[in-house]
């Protein structure tokens, strides 16, 4: 690719993957709300607001791929959401639209499924449970990517990203970690398949607890490497086991099941 | 029910649902954005706009039940959209939580699954696919549903609306009509069964024509009487029969799937 | 058929069903543990214990068809269960395998599965969840003619009941009701068919609210004619809807699910 | 239409529907191998050959649709098969595209699937089980139609026929009695809808006894009105039941399970 | 765990088991019918007839976890299964129930469907097909094991296992064979996850023939190591091959499905 | 086995595999339409075709195992493929009925699902959808081996080859490739199974992208081992990239789509 954009660079997600995916373009747009490390070699940083329809058109303007971590990603309030993760998002595909329909890689959650219990395995099309206002944000995205791609061609791959960290840090985490490795592989495959379409994948390494079937996906031709396995015993050894009535041991969405609705 | 309240009462539905709701309880209480016919005996008319959260929770305060039929229901632009439908909703559910979770008829549509095709049967977990931004916002409108009763335990019908109108007036309405008494009968079902959830349930009469199962929702004891069938003849006669390669040939959401982004 | 055996014929479905059943055969062989009404106009009448093998073997012999209501019907101690209902299949099957392998209408019950809840519509084989001691011995019973069938050919028809009685008395029989006629028509499919195998069919009429789906069932050529709608009203006027949270409006066994078990 | 296609004309199917289709077209052009009935008014009567493609393509020259009926319809030699039901049918899609894609309704059979059992109810994707040589060449017709639809558009209505005949004689037609105005009504509707597709339909009428679920097809609108139930009494009358190991009963294709390799 | 009871300790599994389960409490209490090996180090042998209720409670009184080997393990008569499998297993349960509900490792088996044949993959919720008493007295148990979870909370892995042996001696062995070593990895899997439910697992290694799909029990993160695929030489040279006729080459449950009733 | 016969041994699959079944039989007889590679040692060379019925009996007597390769491979003319894949399958199984039922193993193609797009993961039992006369022609085949599985116990392992070549040379082969190795170890699996009966089985590597799910055919014991992953930097340096539009981009049936109707 000629030029990259990376929503949401200043985040915990943007600063695991800025130089991860600095193969991937000739030049890589980097943009946050708030501030991010200065512009590298191959980099633009520019500051700006995914509410503001026109930034948002100028970021995408001379980008043939995208890669969507931009937004809140936990519990907040609905004036915070909306903003970013309802019109934010709106935004974004108008600007895909006016712009050549560049490949989007949206990040999407596992809080839109949080309300299945963790022994259940999904598949792509079990029905969405969302657990708050994020996750709900998360499944206006999704449609708002399908509507795109139906009436417009946009291919977005829609990842379902279970716990992108450098490693898995509590029990829960040793079913859903996304190692970045997988992550940028992954990332890799949705750019290189002659056609995406706007599949959901969930975003998942090889881990041996498995609660999300991965199968529908295989036709890009993404197979995770990492797992979980190899950090079980520092896991446990660095926390106690949840108790089996507490949301991290019932639901796949873990403690943001409990999260209170945010009024500010 | 002592209160019910009937939002959208000035549109189509509302006004063709009225009369026919007014023995659901003993007061029955009107609101919209716009203008309304004058009160009646045993109602209450309200003016107030879905996006003024104090003025959604005044409108809920009393209530025992609630129809949702407001908000915008065709393709309008994202703002009109954001305003009624997804602000507005999030603003119904918070109001309901704040006054003991009243039951909720909510009105959503035939258009979050509108790119299916017209030779596929859905039952009501197959995949979303919207078909423009105001079936987009009904992903959102069932989202919100789905996680305020995973989370608070608020029971919601979820009513996919096929084509409610005195009668069918083209070819495709011969699939989607839904007729009026058989809304009021569902509407009666859901106030009246000892639990609901949170059921998906698609509003449509018994028409010959069938893109939709119903199956899921027996639980709650509703089965629709009226088919369009009565009115094919005139259907007929009235329209030409549109083009095998017209969008209201081949996608459920017909036209609706051609609309363009409204960009004011 | 020359000679029918009616076991049960002492409990509420033998009672109900004894007349309804007399055209069925030649001969109408009744047997209970308890007291029977007096014989009548073809009718032999003969008390026994199910937990008694010789007396089972006895039973069986000479007869070409049997409809097995006999042993435990509601929550017992498991002692008690244990002779009519483990015990006494064994017994039963035993016996028909040593008298020509005779067909057997096998009166199960909705217990089986009675703890899915009733927003849910099952098919023949979901799971089992057996409500109790009394759900777990005709769980047992049905895999008891399960093998019988694919070893040695006895059919069975697995009739699981919902509510077989006069009228349906309360909210949840509404959607459980099985009319006595609906259940004699159902018979008759069972002992006419040419081939019936070993099916597991739901016995109920044809309800508004419907939890079970027969339509695996519908080789056999049988549909209910009656349905609960005609008792809504005395229902409802005679009972105080229960609420949400009761067992009876949660889950499929109704109040079945709240019994202890039974230590004595 | 103006002009309406029948093949097989002097066959079983081709007799009982002649007069039944004439108010669907202008024209009827009737054609088969052997002789017909003189012409009507109306009708125009070609004695040709389907394996003949120049004579092929002259039949369907100047039609706006095709019933096709033509070909063996019972297990017959490999050859006899082979030049009506193989080459006759490409001879037909060839003719078809050559002449404006006219729509056909193409007589398939049970007997694609006859080897199911007949205690499993199919829906029109569980895989076909061919029953003789005829069965295996009703699976070639519907790949081919299902090739000539991916490819070129041409739409098909695949009617698998059960037993299309004045009324059912025998045990097993009590399932698979296809009344002839059931079958009027189901090309009615397949002329009319605006698109058709190349949809799977099970030819049976709305029997007791139900192999075939054919709710994929409802998008179609049409609804079968007959049951073989009033002849019930006849036909148990007339007919001995078959023995529960006959083919007859356990095979939905009866007794031409039983039939040899024609070797002539 | 402080004490896990292990019943069956003197059978085939109990044996094999004994040390290799020894890491698992700080005390290991063993109890069989018949006579065990004597006591070693950290363990109590304690010997007792499981359907002696008050015996069962003493051995479940202080345990915290329950490995259940115990019972009839081949086609025995339904007396002695009936006393061991069925009486047993209720004594066990509540014997749990009065002491705290340790967590239960229950060994049921292949045979609850051993009359599916060789060439399907049935998932854990296919139909139960039993091929003898005691594969009809393992449905009860699992049946059992369902309603104390949905009743009272009490958590049982169904361990369906194929043929746990140290290694596959014939041709059925190679798809059926469960290593000792993958049965360790396994209740260790089951102690240790926060929430267990009351899953069925298939109880089999990774081998390459594969009758049985694991994939719904992988959220507790159990995944086998061993094949048997390096016995394939060894068991080929051993054994001749089975006709494919025989029971061994078609059903699933092997030479079981031929075994009679055992009448004593 | 004694003596296996090849079909097609002079097309490219023959050729690749000619040496590597060596080792399967005491003789390995080999037959084309067209001149072969001369004899070698256990080889016997024999010219036929196979539209010739007596010449497919000769070649079919005294083998114990059947490998067809013959036949057209490539979209060509009805004529053509009527002689070779028609007639020739019929010719290849009344053969092997008259001569004691050798196993056969039935080279069938992707093609008979060619339309499906490359975004859905297939089973075995997915509609059919060919995208040729020649796909049209292998759902023939299919449904031959079927039908005389069913009706004389014939036993056929139903092989959709992908991509049978040395390597993968263009993108859509890194999906589709079937190793020659891979191939050999399959057909070793489907003579050694004590019982095959007649399995459609995905012919294709362990690749990354994944189109066809082989799970059902697990029962059989084989793995492919190879993966086309070592060669995707090989393939991406030669060709371009499909467009996303592309039939080889689209389709699963790749360029075959595209293909018009050979008329000659």
């Amino acid at each position: 690719m000629k030029r990259l954009l990376i929503t949401g660079a200043a985040g915990g997600l943007g600063r695991l993957m800025r130089t991860r995916l600095a193969h991937m373009a000739d030049t890589i747009r980097l943009t946050d709300l708030t501030e991010m490390e200065p512009e590298g070699d191959g980099e633009e940083v520019v500051q700006a607001n995914l509410a503001d329809e026109a930034a948002v058109h100028d970021l995408v303007q001379g980008c043939d791929g995208i890669v969507h971590f931009g937004g809140v990603s936990v519990e907040r309030s609905f004036d915070l959401i909306s903003d970013a993760n309802l019109r934010g998002v709106y935004n974004l595909y108008e600007a895909a639209r006016a712009n050549g329909h560049p490949r989007i890689v949206f990040a999407t959650s596992n809080h839109v499924v949080g309300f299945h219990t963790q022994d259940r395995r999904l598949s792509a099309h079990d029905p969405m449970k969302p657990d708050g206002l994020y996750g709900v944000s998360k499944c206006f995205g999704e449609a708002m990517a399908s509507m795109y791609h139906s009436k417009f061609g946009q291919e977005t791959a829609l990842v379902r990203i279970g716990s992108c960290f450098p490693e898995p840090i509590n029990h829960r985490m040793l079913a859903t970690w996304f190692s970045p490795d997988d992550f940028v592989s992954l990332i890799e495959c949705c750019f290189r398949a002659p056609r995406l379409g706007c599949p959901i994948i969930w975003g998942v390494s090889d881990n041996d607890e498995q609660w999300w079937d991965n199968s529908a996906a295989r036709y890009l031709g993404w197979r995770p490497k990492d797992s979980s396995a190899r950090f079980r015993d520092k896991v446990e050894a660095a926390n106690e086991r949840p108790s089996a009535d507490a949301p991290d041991s019932v639901y796949q969405g873990g403690a943001f099941t409990a999260d209170p609705i945010h009024r500010d």
